[in-house]
């Protein structure tokens, strides 16, 4: 946790926040903070500073805080997921957001097994838990915003097309002509498939729908390498 | 599993291989391949190619090989990774592995925990075990050499200056001035620190034996995360 990020229901007015739970644990055990330190703190959606400890024990942590810096910029990848099983896509989740992704669709595939749906893991506030971790990692306080598509040709027909205006739209897939380019100085869509890949008809649609094919070469990767692997070579 | 990969142990003799355990369990479960089937197969530190499926049963699969082409180029970035917690190294290994690493060192920080040394992960063939599981993701048959190193002063002191003869050096650390370059079309030796980072003492040790500190901007990374981006950065 490099930054502690702070919600709205913390505020007990004046400048002034108390924690429990998740983050007054970990200040007590990791950061083993005492009275008068100076802790990192941000506001979901807002801006980073710092926290003086007023108080703190087993109860709750008591900070006054002052704001002044700007979040880092985000990263203009709009990412398009295949969903992955859930114990991958909360490590993917928390990647993403460390990176500064801000728009992701969980999208469906035909490799992808129906029972992923129905995890619990995909309730909202879940998702958020786990995206928050990822802004706490890399301090940063924009929480991205996270959609479900259960289904693909009704995403690809009906949404893909305002989804990538405006943006360099990717589709990654094994073995095909095109290299995926370095540094894109552009907001850019990336569809990236389920292990084992989208199926020739999938990519054809995504391709009819604004997306270009574009590998990483002869390896094959598991999506949770090849999801920051991309990422970091379209960024400028 | 993308691609089998044989032992000369499976020889049995005229182009045949057979196969027991894991391998087979795959074939039969994931692959469910049948006689006469064509497998990706490659042999260990050797070529790929094709392998026909002569029998298959819950004892044993038997294939005719044939094998002709080269695995992909290697990535020649030497890895200097400070020892990771046991979960995050396995899946790091995979990882590096499938990403084309040949050589990787894990050395020892201040902030390594000590009790990673005694991990049972750290025996050669366990981590022999998850090398592999890279090579069969990736396609590769090459596997990587991977060194203990748990002393750093001495590390750094006796060994670094022979592995950074003839490659471009760096050390991956958050909030210095450079940052990480693309596309560096030499060798590389790379350090990665752990979770929080080298300690000063380490940044300036490292520096003074040939690696430059670069960071990947303002987020800070997990290392899991972090290494994958550094790798895709670097390669052309």
């Amino acid at each position: 946790m490099n930054l502690i990020l702070l919600h709205e229901k913390d505020e007990i007015g004046q400048g002034r926040v108390r924690l429990q739970g998740r983050r007054l644990k970990h200040v007590l055990t990791v950061h083993r903070a005492t009275i008068g330190d100076e802790l990192r703190v941000g506001k979901i959606n807002g801006l980073i500073g710092t926290g003086k400890v007023i108080g703190l024990d087993e109860q709750e942590l008591v900070m006054d805080i002052q704001l002044d810096r700007q979040p880092p910029e985000p990263l203009p990848i709009t990412l398009l997921l295949a969903l992955p099983r859930p114990k991958m896509l909360k490590r993917i989740l928390q990647s993403v957001s460390s990176l500064g992704v801000k728009k992701i669709f969980l999208i469906n595939s035909y490799r992808v097994d129906k029972s992923f749906w129905g995890s619990p893991l995909l309730q909202p506030e879940t998702l958020n838990e786990h995206l928050i971790l990822g802004l706490e990692q890399a301090c940063d306080t924009v929480l991205p915003d996270i959609h479900l598509r259960p289904r693909f040709k009704p995403f690809v027909e009906d949404d893909l097309a305002e989804i990538c205006n405006g943006t360099r739209g990717y589709v990654a897939h094994p073995n095909v002509e095109m290299t995926c380019p370095c540094g894109v100085n552009q907001p850019v869509t990336l569809a990236i498939g389920p292990e084992g890949g989208f199926i020739p008809y999938e990519v054809e649609m995504l391709q009819a729908h604004g997306l270009t094919p574009v590998s990483l070469g002869e390896r094959i990767l598991r999506v949770e390498t090849a999801v920051p692997v991309i990422l970091s070579r379209l960024t400028p």
